[in-house]
C-alpha cells in the first residue's frame, strides 16, 4: 500500500567519494537552491537527503524533511531515508539499514566526517532563512533505531561537529614525509588521515595484523588504524600507509601504551612478560617503514623493558 | 650524585581522590599562593606538581619548573616528576612510572579528568602573572618516554582540554533513576560518569565480561565501561552502575553497534551469526538491571535480528 516515494541518493561510486571540506566551499558557505549545492559537490545529488552507499556517506542536508529530525546545533540527530511521504514528511514504511542509511554506519565505522548542510525548511534556531548553507564537518558516533512519531521503524543517526583545535606551531620540526603547510587547514587534514587509515584497513581486509581478528557489525567489518610514530607534536609521525597498522581495538589500545612494540624483525614483543608473542602479518600491499617502529620502540617503553 | 630534590606530591589515599570539579572553585579561580591552593584542594598538595599515585592522579601545576614543559593553552605537553633540581629547573636523574607519573597514565586508562592549575612561573602566553589559577579539567590522551633537554629520560604526558558542550533540553524526559538538574554543571556530570565506569571496572577486575580478555599495560590494567542503555538524548540511560557492563574495547564496540545483544537471561548473542555465544560474567557486587538490555535490544538491532 506504499511506495518509497522519496528519491534516494544517488552517488557516483565509491572511487569518486569526497570525504571532508570541498576546496573553495568553507563553513558558512551559502547556495541558492539544490541545483547550486549540486553543482559545488558540497551534496552531490539533487533531491535525496544523504550522499552515501555501502562504503560511507559523505554529506546530508537537513532540511526539516523529516518529523523526527531534531537539530541542537553543534548536535544533530538525523533520520534515516526511507519510508517518507514527501508532500506529507510523514513516514509510511519502516527504515532498513541500507543504502544512505548504511553509508552514515560505514562512516561512523570509519571515522569519515560528513559535510553537513541545512536547509531553510529545517530547525529555525540553526537553520539559514533560504536556501542552503554548509555547516562543516561532523562525524557519526551512534545509530540506533526507535519507532518514528508515526509508528514506523527509523533509523537514527547522532552526528556531532568536530572541533578545530588550530595549535600554534611552537615545536616546528615539521614531518619528514609530508611537510604541512600552515595554511592548509586542519579539517583537510582530518579527511586525509580518514582516507589513509580507510585505505590500511581495506589492504587488511579489517582483520588485526597482531590477532587476525576480524570484528563484523550489521554495517561491515571494523578496525582501527594505528599510528606506528604517534601524529602530532612532539612525535610528528607522518600520515603515510608505511606508519600505520590495521589493529583491533585492543591491539590498538596495547599499541599504543607500550604494552607491545614490534622488533626490526616484524615480530610482535609483550613488554609485561617480556616475549616475542607472534609475527605482525604483512603483505607486499602495505609495506611497513620498520624506522617507525623503532621510534615508538624509544618513546613509549617503560624502564625495564627491552628497547 | 643526585638525590630527588623535589618534593614528590603527597595526597591522601584512593578513597578520598575527587577526579573533576572541586564545587565553588569554577574555572578561572586564583589562588594568591599554593598553601591557599592546597587549603581549595583543587590542587593538595603544597609542593608537588602531580596529585596521583597508582590509582589515578586528580590534578597537576604547570608553573614552569620544568624545562622539557610544553604549554599550548588547550593541550599541554607535560613532564614527569622526579630527578629534577629544583633551583637549577634542570633534570639530574631519569624518571620513572610511579607515584605520579603513574597516576597521570593511571588516569589515562581510566578516562578520569585532571585539573590543571597554571602557575606564574609559566608559559606567559597562557600563565596568570601573579599566584596559580585553575584552567579546568583536562583528560590525558597520550604518555611516553623522551630523552629530555639535559639528557636524562623524562615521562612525558600530553593533556587536552575537555570541551564542554551543554545542550538545550529539548526532548525533556530526563533518566528515571537520576533526574540531571540543569543547574549541575556537565562537568560535574562528566567527572560522576568516570568514578561510576571505574567503580564497575574494579568490580570486575578489568576483566571483560564477555570474553574475560583482561588487557595488561605497563601502567595497569585497562577495561570500558559500556553504558547499555546510552547515555545522553533522546536515550537517556541512567549512569548508573546497574546500566554499566565492564568490556573489552572491541566487544564494547561489537555492543555499540549492535553486533551483540544480551537476551534476559544473561546471555549474549551474535547477531551477525545469530546465535548466542556465552553467557555474561556477573558478579553479585555488581547486579544489572535487565530492562536496560532489553532497550538495547530495541534500539540497536537491524532489521533481521531477532528481538
Amino acid at each position: 500500500m506504499f511506495t518509497f516515494l522519496r528519491p534516494i541518493a544517488y552517488c557516483a561510486g565509491m572511487a569518486e567519494r569526497t570525504y571532508g571540506e570541498i576546496p573553495g566551499y568553507p563553513p558558512g558557505s551559502t547556495f541558492a537552491n539544490r541545483n547550486a549545492l549540486a553543482g559545488s559537490k558540497v551534496h552531490r545529488p539533487l533531491q535525496g537527503g544523504i550522499c552515501g552507499g555501502a562504503d560511507g556517506a559523505e554529506s546530508i542536508v537537513v532540511s526539516g524533511g523529516y518529523v523526527d529530525d531534531e537539530d541542537y546545533g553543534n548536535e544533530i540527530v538525523y533520520t534515516g531515508q526511507g519510508g517518507n511521504d514527501p508532500r506529507t514528511k510523514r513516514q509510511v514504511a519502516d527504515q532498513k539499514l541500507t543504502l544512505g542509511n548504511l553509508g552514515l554506519a560505514r562512516s561512523r565505522l570509519d571515522g569519515n566526517p560528513v559535510r553537513v548542510i541545512r536547509g531553510a525548511g529545517g530547525d529555525k534556531d540553526h537553520s539559514p532563512t533560504a536556501g542552503f548553507r554548509y555547516d562543516g564537518l561532523f562525524r557519526v558516533v551512534d545509530h540506533w533505531t526507535a519507532t518514528g512519531t508515526d509508528g514506523f521503524k527509523i533509523w537514527r543517526f547522532r552526528l556531532v561537529a568536530i572541533e578545530i583545535r588550530d595549535l600554534p606551531e611552537k615545536l616546528g620540526q615539521p614531518a619528514a614525509h609530508e611537510p604541512v603547510s600552515r595554511v592548509e587547514a586542519t579539517i583537510q587534514r582530518l579527511a586525509r588521515s580518514a582516507a589513509r587509515a580507510t585505505e590500511v584497513k581495506r589492504l587488511h581486509d579489517y582483520t588485526c595484523q597482531i590477532c587476525n581478528t576480524r570484528l563484523v557489525t550489521p554495517a561491515g567489518p571494523y578496525a582501527e588504524a594505528c599510528h606506528i610514530k604517534p601524529l602530532g607534536k612532539p612525535h610528528n609521525g607522518p600520515d603515510v600507509t608505511e606508519n600505520l597498522l590495521c589493529l583491533c581495538p585492543n591491539h590498538h589500545l596495547l599499541f599504543d601504551t607500550g604494552a607491545l612494540y614490534i622488533d626490526s624483525d616484524g615480530r610482535v614483543h609483550d613488554t609485561i612478560n617480556n616475549t616475542a608473542i607472534v609475527d605482525l602479518q604483512l603483505t607486499d600491499k602495505h609495506p611497513i617503514d620498520w624506522s617507525f617502529a623503532e621510534y615508538h620502540r624509544q618513546s613509549h617503553l617503560t624502564d625495564n623493558e627491552t628497547s
